[in-house]
């Protein structure tokens, strides 16, 4: 029931080829591979000859036997995914390290087949009479709201649980007690806390799926992964391919769980290379720097934008987390060290990507994406 | 499918006439009328003749082809109620100026067909699979209830978030962003906001509906809307027209954003009188007396709250918004300018509607509504 | 049905006999009982002849005609549950004072039924198209959410209030506006207040279900009744009755309401013990020792917890209310005067139930059940 152009976009996913690359396997111009792609309804496209499918057929039928491929393993894979993913053997999402390329490459597939239903083109109830307990001791709205709205989107509802003084763990209660107290009462948990390792805290001291959504300074992984299927979409669109790409990640990088947990997902690819901009006091720490290098990458760092951006495929941007350095002055942080539009102008390529996990600090000189780049796609 | 009652109310308000007109235009008595109009399980409910059904009929026809009658317009208007009231194009709902006379009746007959559903004696999964977002950024329990309420029975769920300090807005994100984001987890927002003209601020940067649930001393449509409902079927039932009543409103005319609204869906009547009652320092803004006036109603301004409940049909008493003016005295607001039985009986006529927005300051010495009034009908 | 395990376990409970006393009833060996009460899939489980079932089934019948046995009048009761229990003729449950032994049972009978869908074993939408309102002035994580997956798992929906500074009440609005506001939007209520007796005026405003979630030092009734309803079913599996039963009552029973409203619960059944074991200045009020006394229950006071605890069937130990006398020193209450595995291996029974009604503070040094004992059964 897939599109033609769903058909080839997996295929060329399949085979982890560029348009380019795809084209030439194929013996057409890449113009001909292009208006195939285009949206149905585009006055454009073209209809791919019956032989093309069935020459393409054939290419993914040899390339899983040869185990030729990045994805040909996946489909020998007969494990189901939630398993090959778990945290000490239980359905719990705690850290992108929980994942390897064929994993997050599933999930992402998994992914695709649930847009129509993010988009209310289809309907599923498949979480009918499930509770989910989101329980979030630190502010937020995007992940609190788009967790629930997805549970929802299911069939199933949300009991939210929202800062310390309104939960029992104000009258001094242990995180084990509170995770096995909703185990009772849930079929899963969503939890922000602002100190590192406090989820994994949580999910160790009850059986029922737990998913972290941001730890303090640790890590926020649903970002993450999002984050790179979004990547991994627009690339798909421009044809190109996450190995070999160059990302440029801005801003407070020290404390940002985001940048972490995406850092280490980006390594799980072949050869890209990272350019890292952050004022001195809000560097990488060391040791994500070491895991990065250690997977072979290459890393450079500096407090230069003009430096830093040049010739990125993607641009990364986040805020810079005041809440955690209060009163802390932020040397090298001039006001001037803003990603805005004459900027990404002057430096970037046409086709480079500009992405930030939000929020942003959108007030005037504010460190932070500027809102002029608000109309840029 | 409708009731012998229904029939002719809607027959009486869309010819724009009383109990008593109705009967001379009919020729019958209005004793006949009556108890045509009485609930049908009532020992006195009389059928009427099939014959008066033609009539009527018949009537309603001549006043469609003749542009005769207020709502005359409405039968003939093709065109969905919701693009007749969109904001800017979109089905958005931010101020009562998005209104005319005929789109507020067209909108009560969908609340009167909607009763039922709200009275549980049918149900409706209209909203099975939709999600709301419910954005509070100022106190309220029941505007955010009663929508989140109204949702939910109709079969969809609700993703609430309140207060500034647990959403990312505290980190200094945009209502541009906020709006943004929350457009892509959502199908519909509520939006509540201590600034005016903010909630249109987060209409402008999405696409989906998005209803002002009072943004600061500006508007609050949807409560301007219900009063109006409540005073309509109230005077249906009394037999009397919203066209030449008497209204006295009384309280913090200044920054009751309710009072605002009301004001001016009332201005969309004809030839009614206002008795304004209120401090000197607390007056109805001079924008809104002249919008009334320049639509033809009578306007008077008292501090005497004698004077100004005297002879009016419907009294509409607010609470003085304390937290809008933190500090300042309040002039002229003396322990005696308070609307209670005694005052009501003596000034009042027997059918005289008593309204309030609620919330009402009930405590001892309050400048509000008496509760010694919390059982006069 | 049933099976065979519930049907001698009902059997048990109808004629409130222990296994042993059963077992003579029947003429029976206790070890043949014990293997027919074993879960189906047990391998040492036994099918009890179609003979004993017979015997079984007589016995009831014969009870239920002389009226003997404590439930044999609940098998005459006509009347629905939720009227011999209404509060004031409403179907309200604020105090454990509106139960008596059989209406209590009768409740239990109903919790047993439902147990397959807390477990997600059987599916119920009953309360499809319902809308709960919950109102917490008080913080609270477990009876919130406990009440509220509870509504969403049978199908209804929830809209929460949390905290007095997002509702009305912080603008003046008294207790009955805002209950006959509230009761305009939902179905039913679950109230928590500060206020010793406001959950009542709430009820007393409306004609909807409300129920008291905790109202200040007041009751926590449905604490209380789930507490009744655990011990039940811990001594139907040890084969022992609550009538005559020893409960040690551990911890700040001034301020306590769970343990008020328990104690009021366990007087409704025969010749129990009580201990109370807590420091001078938080002893348990009189007027409830004077109700447990009436009805003929044992009560000692004691300051020592090896003294309290000794012998008892049940401990139910619970936290000190810090929140309830900021400041005020606790006389009497040392460091050691805590619940921990090595007083209770020293003076507890190997079959004594342990119970606290949490939250507990697991703060080293607290005064509350320790964290030593998470691993007891």
């Amino acid at each position: 029931m897939h599109s033609q152009q769903d058909f080839l976009r997996d295929a060329m996913h399949r085979l982890n080829l560029t348009r380019d690359r795809f084209a030439d396997r194929l013996g057409i111009r890449r113009r001909a591979l292009d208006t195939w792609l285009l949206p149905s309804d585009s006055s454009e496209s073209r209809a791919m000859p019956d032989m093309v499918e069935k020459f393409v057929l054939e290419i993914l039928r040899h390339a899983a036997q040869d185990g030729q491929g990045a994805l040909a393993a996946d489909s020998r894979a007969a494990q189901p995914l939630a398993e090959r993913i778990a945290f000490e053997g239980k359905p719990q999402l705690l850290s992108v390290s929980q994942f390897d390329r064929d994993s997050l490459e599933a999930l992402f597939q998994v992914a695709d087949i649930m847009q129509p239903i993010a988009r209310r083109q289809k309907v599923s109830r498949v979480l009918e009479g499930a509770v989910l307990g989101s329980l979030f001791f630190e502010a937020s709205t995007r992940t609190r709201v788009s967790f629930g709205a997805a549970f929802c989107r299911l069939g199933g509802t949300v009991c939210d649980t929202t800062g310390f003084t309104f939960s029992s763990m104000a009258k001094g209660e242990s995180i084990y007690d509170t995770s096995r107290v909703m185990s009772g009462y849930v079929d899963a948990l969503v939890v922000r806390h602002p100190e590192q390792g406090s989820v994994t805290e949580f999910a160790r001291a009850t059986n029922i799926p737990v998913i972290n959504a941001g730890d303090g300074p640790g890590e926020h992984p649903s970002q993450a992964i999002l984050d790179l299927y979004t990547l991994q979409r627009e690339f798909s669109r421009l044809g190109k391919l996450i190995d070999g790409t160059h990302v440029a990640l801005v801003g407070d990088l020290k404390y940002g769980r985001t940048v972490h947990s995406l850092i280490r997902l980006l390594s799980l690819y072949q050869g890209l290379k990272f350019t890292l901009v952050a004022p001195s006091s809000l560097e990488m720490p060391s040791y994500l720097l070491e895991l990065v290098a250690r997977q072979g990458h290459v890393i450079e760092q500096t407090q230069s934008l003009e430096t830093g951006l040049h010739g990125a495929d993607v641009v990364y941007a986040t805020r810079i987390q005041r809440e955690r350095f209060n009163g802390e002055s932020i040397e090298g942080y001039a006001p001037d060290f803003q990603v805005c539009k004459s900027l990404v102008d002057a430096v970037c390529k046409a086709d480079t990507i500009l992405m930030h996990p939000l929020p942003r600090d959108g007030r005037p000189g504010a460190n932070d994406l500027s809102t002029d780049l608000n109309y840029d796609p």
